[in-house]
């Protein structure tokens, strides 16, 4: 069936597998995607959105290496808003709502665009394993096909098994077929495997929904991309719309506990805490009066809306009844009812660094059967499985992102030495360096790192180079050229300021609060060199930030390159636990029992946080 | 779950679903669509094609009854051509290409735009029926729906069984659930069911054919459309490629037939006789030394192939290596291979001429559920089951289609009258009278007739009586304007014809078939006639029609009109069939058993031809 001889075969075509796919395909590897529908390649399973608060910034970080979600949510995004605007810029999220339909064409006529792959519709049923490497796949149809490495990225269909209130159906999404075979042979193989659990909402016909008695939320004024390329534009947005559960909707959910999969011990696996379904939430905030619902366009012309928030696997009847209490919903029709999946994962301290795992070498997962939820992060782990994948055949280095060089390397660490007990999604209280993380220098900390290992291509380094170049150079000129009180006191004490008596740099006013690097830029020397250096409004921008919170990037700077010197650091082998009263009780018990030889080790043990360890550096005198 | 009480529920949204639906919701019926996949409306699950010869005339009369396929072809297709044009125009078949991903999205939105249409995702499992009538459904998720009436177009979903070599899966599609319930229930009530095959190509990945080495098929110079309507006029095309096998090709697929499910006795169902798998030529025409293969874009942008001509259910190993010696192929990669699949259909004797069933009330079945196979079958049966479900629950007069009205009309007669013993596809030999069913005159024979039941719309009637004004005056001018010899001798000698001695009226040399309406609009006074009037090409081409047809298309209205006569005509009790030596063995010994009461019921007899009738008729002394 197959001419070629493939160097790494990817197993599924979701966020993870088509990343997967890009980046080994681009670095030079024949690649086959082989996916159980190929109708279905690139499908948002759940919401049609990319990005929010962490998630964006991988986004970011995904364009950064050379990934394609930033790109192909670009140019299929119905609105772009840029969340948490009002705090500091660490906490800036990219956030766009995409029209279902063309993200997949989009994805698949991009796949199909790289020449490297070459795509085969079949169910993936087992490996084939010689000398504990893996060398190829069995499909569902029976053939054979060998390859060097085999990323899995079978997101929920391995063992997919569909609630809806006391109903069951197999199924990988509803009305898809699950995939068998894999996790029983990893098993055998001597992998621990287990059950996890997530949900999705129902889809209802936006003609029936009363948006009057809703909130619009519209897009940003200036809509903003998540590429760093020179992608599309948006220039026209659609709008969500916000509204609100409350008592009586949440009386009427009760009703339906006895029967929901989740209460009445159907679905014993664990489902995302941060994204609980309805039940949960009333459940777990029963002092809460209501719940945000929003109303979501999936796509510029289609009437389907996704109601995000009410994720729910009660039976139908309660979620209809439910539903249709909620404002603007009285006469809702349901395209289908939500539902909870269950399936097979893989808990992730199973893997290595890049992804592999450690039983069988040149095998990777990447996505959901890590455990994890979320576009964003079964994305940048496709990414990630697919670059180690390619550097391994080739016998080069890893590419291994540290935990203060991107979020993409906080969710790899945390997954393969913590793993996780219920599906793991990214925040950013889980990264130590938020200040480093930020979106809008993901292209500084990752391109040239990319473009090292033969992913980001040349023209993307020159574009960062541009980039950075100009920003210190405006930095530079405001460093350089003063300002008068005249020129700056009526924005200063428009934010009830403290006005400046005297000419003074033109640095040392950004740092204020109040002042915005807007308010500088209206002049007309300013003007005049951001112009003659052709200066673009992301550069100005990333000006701003670097003047800005100079003080606090330099000390995130600091203390990261303080924690690698210490994470060599020897603990005596004697050192008393019990003494650290602040740490928590479980880190105190296991760093008893485990007794880490160095603080690197002792940072990697489930329930150690990185709070736990500075604690136990002060008390070792550092 | 549903807040409406439903007029009609239709069950699946392919060609018969979609077009079921749209029908009945436009004359004004509350309806639901439920599918298994409201991602797969529209799915063109074979060939990315709409219609061909006769098959482009049923095209022609939906669209001149009001249904959508042919609008939705024209906004979608990527190529058209008018086949047959070097014979008369009344084998002119209209065929065209679509972009397989636009042709489903369109369909989708198309559905939307209907204010009387809902939407459901699940399997439907099961009828409800109260005193022998339908009265709703029930679904896989265990969900009552009830309606007034239900259309059943479930496509090769009832237990669809897909056979590749020796290997079997279940399923609807490759990728998709079978679906379940309804068959088994059916059959409880007293339906009688059977078994129907049908097979589809291998995709290949268009980046690996060698074009060079096949013969490019472009489409016509001068497309035109499917639609009556103002559908968009395609201006750039995408190119068909025609390639052959050879013996090594046969050789090769010879070699797999032991593992044949078609020879092997796995599949004992009936395949298409007329869109015969490869495997199924090389059988049958063992003489035949190559068969004509396709290579057909999917689309504008995607690299996928139809590989139209190879359907085949041979192992996929037997495929591959057959496939990659024919001339372009040799390096060939396959996205999926070819297969067979088999699925429950139900006699469509068991049906009236509305397609509602006799033994259910209420209950309409359309398309493949109907033994029939092909896009334009299906959604002209699913344009009629709507329309007579809608006007059975408003009690008014069924919509039937007569033999000499519409190709829909010889389809539907064909398979109630007498039922079919394999996929059935239409012929244009099918019909009667194939002067009168063109495809440029399907308005003029269908839309005055669906105005009045009140779903061509009014501005559609208009459209016709325009056109066919002006047909007339164009015909009246030709038939009272004169020609002097000088004006078209050139043309006339050009063409071999007897150039005429004497000035003659203009309609007497169109009857040539030297000559075309075209040497005659070449001349000023024509010209300036036409201009004058606004007509449109069409209605020129219409006018050359009627006058150069004129004396075969009343001969078959004067045949219709007498065979409309006899077909109350009494057949002597005692009438001995053996006397008629011409008929065939089959017609003789049936007639001989049923001895029918009249010529119409002879005719409805499985086995009896039209031509058996004549002879009959001949024999009785007409």
């Amino acid at each position: 069936m197959f001419l070629d001889q493939y160097d790494i075969i990817v197993v599924g075509g979701g966020h993870a597998g088509a990343e997967a796919a890009s980046a080994a395909a681009k670095m030079g590897s024949k690649t086959l995607l082989v996916t159980m529908n190929l109708q279905a390649i690139g499908q948002m399973s759940c919401n049609p959105a990319m990005g929010g608060i962490a998630k964006g910034q991988i986004v970011r970080e995904i364009d950064a290496i050379g990934g394609m979600s930033g790109i192909i949510t670009d140019e299929t995004m119905i609105q772009f808003k840029m969340l948490n605007l009002s705090k500091g810029p660490a906490m800036w999220s990219p956030r766009a709502q995409s029209d279902r339909m063309r993200f997949a064409e989009k994805w698949r006529l991009t796949l199909e665009e790289n020449h490297n792959i070459d795509f085969f519709q079949d169910m993936v049923s087992g490996l084939i394993i010689e000398n504990n490497t893996v060398v190829g796949v069995r499909t569902g149809m029976g053939i054979s096909i060998r390859s060097k490495a085999v990323i899995l990225t079978n997101g929920t269909f391995l063992n997919g098994l569909i609630h809806i209130g006391e109903k069951q159906f197999g199924g990988g999404r509803m009305g898809e077929k699950a995939a068998t075979g894999i996790t029983e042979q990893l098993v055998n193989l001597g992998f621990e495997s287990g059950r996890m659990k997530t949900g999705t909402p129902p889809r209802v016909d936006g003609r029936s929904l009363d948006f009057s008695k809703m909130e619009e939320q519209k897009g940003d004024e200036k809509p903003k991309k998540f590429s760093f390329t020179s992608t599309t534009q948006l220039n026209t947005q659609r709008s969500c719309w916000i509204t609100y559960t409350n008592s009586e909707v949440h009386d009427l959910l009760r009703e339906g506990f006895d029967r929901s999969p989740m209460f009445n011990g159907s679905i014993q696996s664990t489902g995302p805490r941060y994204c609980p379904s309805i039940e949960d939430k009333i459940n777990r905030f029963a002092e809460r009066e209501r719940h945000q619902i929003f109303a979501e366009p999936e796509g510029w012309d289609t009437i389907e809306y996704y109601v995000n928030g009410f994720s729910t696997s009660l039976p139908d009847d309660v979620q209809a009844k439910a539903l249709r209490s909620i404002p603007g919903f009285e006469k809702a029709k349901i395209f289908r009812p939500g539902y909870a999946i269950e399936y097979d994962y893989f808990p992730p301290t199973q893997l290595q660094h890049t992804l592999e795992t450690k039983i069988i070498k040149n095998l990777y997962f990447a996505g959901q059967i890590n455990g994890t939820t979320g576009y964003e992060e079964a994305a940048s782990q496709g990414l990630m499985a697919g670059i180690n994948a390619h550097l391994k055949i080739n016998e080069k280095d890893p590419f291994i992102l540290k935990r203060n060089e991107a979020y993409i390397g906080v969710l790899i660490d945390d997954l393969i030495t913590k793993g996780t007990e219920e599906p793991y999604r990214m925040f950013t209280s889980r990264a130590e360096y938020r200040i480093l993380l930020r979106q809008d220098n993901a292209d500084e900390r990752l391109t040239e790192m990319s473009n090292k290992i033969g992913l980001a291509s040349d023209e993307r380094l020159k574009r960062v180079d541009e980039k950075y170049g100009n920003a210190s150079q405006l930095v530079n000129y405001m460093e350089s050229q003063s300002i008068l009180p005249d020129e700056i006191n009526p924005a200063i004490l428009k934010g009830n300021g403290s006005p400046i008596t005297q000419s003074v740099k033109m640095v040392s006013v950004i740092t204020r609060p109040e002042i915005s690097i807007g308010d500088l830029t209206k002049l007309d020397r300013v003007t005049e060199f951001i112009q003659t250096n052709n200066m673009g409004e992301e550069e100005v921008e990333q000006s701003e930030i670097q003047m800005k919170y100079k003080g606090y990037i330099q000390k995130e700077k600091d203390n990261a390159d303080k924690l690698k010197r210490l994470e060599n650091l020897k603990i005596p082998a004697n050192f008393d636990y019990s003494q650290l009263k602040s740490i928590s009780s479980e880190a105190r018990q296991k760093l008893n029992n485990i007794k880490p030889q160095t603080i690197a080790q002792a940072s990697r043990i489930s329930g150690v946080s990185p709070s736990d360890i500075s604690i136990l550096l002060v008390f070792m005198g550092r």
